[in-house]
């Protein structure tokens, strides 16, 4: 762990399929070897593939839980935060982030996506939404061709964000 | 204000354009002629012209505040609720009515909008968001054609969800 | 209900004693009488009783619920907040008042006490907690020796924090 | 770091005397020692006190943060969590503790006390509030005589409550 973290949310729903697993868990992976931060909801589907990923690589990984129970955590969760807040805790999954990737398309992941764009967070996409308003596209979620790809572009990001 | 109130939340931008206003000020109307309670996050915008026109017609209008204070409710909020939690209030704001109405398009109303999908609380679309995911729409968001038709559609899904 | 609302919360336990009941619903009673609205968390006990005598009374009750289902409020709460937030919206059940009154002592309403007196919202206590730091009491909860006091010296409290 | 840690919440207000932050640095020293991750509200006083004794013996620190803003933490955090709720995070800062540690006495610590009790999660005070409920002594914050005490019991409530 360097002294000075950089922290990267991966949003997803908490049942998925075998293929967004295995993007979510190359995410994570990547987070981990870029020595990044992993921030996430903390439940299973795409948020345990990606600490999976993560703690695989020696990774650091936080789950930001909407119940009462830290036990509801999956297992790859080193540091567990009981909200008890419910899906509102889906703000503090993307505000404590410096950017965000987002692997599929729950509704959930939907309203984590709007937050970070509206907290002015860059989102980074791999098979998830798309937006348009009135007919004319929104371009706002910025795709990746590869988890490696993903990571890559976020860490370029806030490195321009926020530089030294 | 009968015994059994029905809760409609009007979400939109806090800026918004002439137009839009003119629709949410319509949609407050229609709220309040069919005796509906009128839920909104309590700002200007949208949710200033969905209150002002609940509110010429008698209607009783809910400003569920991101903030601190009261006074920061627009002039025709009746019931102010003072959060505190800021934009984590969305979820609030769609949780507390049956059926929801997006006019516009910034992207806190995207996640209210996803936060109602999500708690299966159905959307009723005027100018607003369309979404995709993965190339496919999502059809959830059900486009109404004008203030009049946005409210009795809502007030139809409302009677057939929660039969007396 | 006049045009400018005075809201009054009152704060207890969802168990409560059939003492604790009968002050808490003559302290709604109280509140009706005087025109003001009553806040409180929606659910059992204190907040039922207090509620019920509002109801009797013709006034307006408003219930920020800490679950997901307007079905958790009492049989008399009329405008149900749903926040979804669990015990976090213990702050915007005092926040959403211009004073509280505390009747019992459970640690849920020892907690609304505290971000009352932190908000600088004031406290009259009705059989409620006594506070002491280092050894030296705290008289910051007012208090009162009846419901017809409690509310009376709440009503006084808004009316010279807040003069028209 | 251990592979299961342990959690201890430090509690106080951002604004302490000198003593207290004292207190609050040798709990923080005591807590790293001990292998444990320090939870705290992420701001200064009482909170940076702890940290930076957390910091100074190499512990984990993590600053549960009322804003929008990670740079609001103070300079010992090294796991700022960004919940933009305000003080409804401190049921968050809580919850994320299996045992916590309060210090001095200003009403956001007594909002803490009361949500973990409620939460039945231990209380250790060192200078802190004490509670009484008509006339009657609340015993449930457990009194320690020094950091070192205070993280001594902390720990062993844990053990007992959490057995491998």
């Amino acid at each position: 762990m360097k002294d000075k973290n950089i922290f990267i949310a991966v949003i997803g729903g908490s049942d998925c399929s075998a293929e967004e697993a295995s993007l979510a868990e190359e995410v994570g992976r990547e987070i981990a070897r870029n020595g990044a931060v992993l921030v996430c909801g903390g439940l299973g589907g795409v948020m345990e593939a990606a600490c999976r990923g993560a703690s695989h690589e020696g990774g650091l990984t936080i789950g930001i839980l909407p119940g009462d129970n830290r036990r509801t955590a999956n297992p790859f969760v080193r540091i567990p935060i009981v909200t008890g807040i419910g899906y509102a805790r889906n703000v503090a999954v993307v505000k404590s982030a410096q950017a965000v990737i987002a692997i599929d398309g729950s509704y959930g992941t939907l309203s984590e996506i709007s937050h970070a764009l509206q907290s002015k967070i860059p989102v980074i996409g791999l098979n998830t939404w798309s937006l348009s308003i009135n007919g004319q596209p929104d371009n706002s979620i910025i795709p990746a061709d590869s988890p490696k790809d993903a990571v890559k572009r976020a860490i370029e990001l806030i490195n321009n964000q926020y530089p030294e």
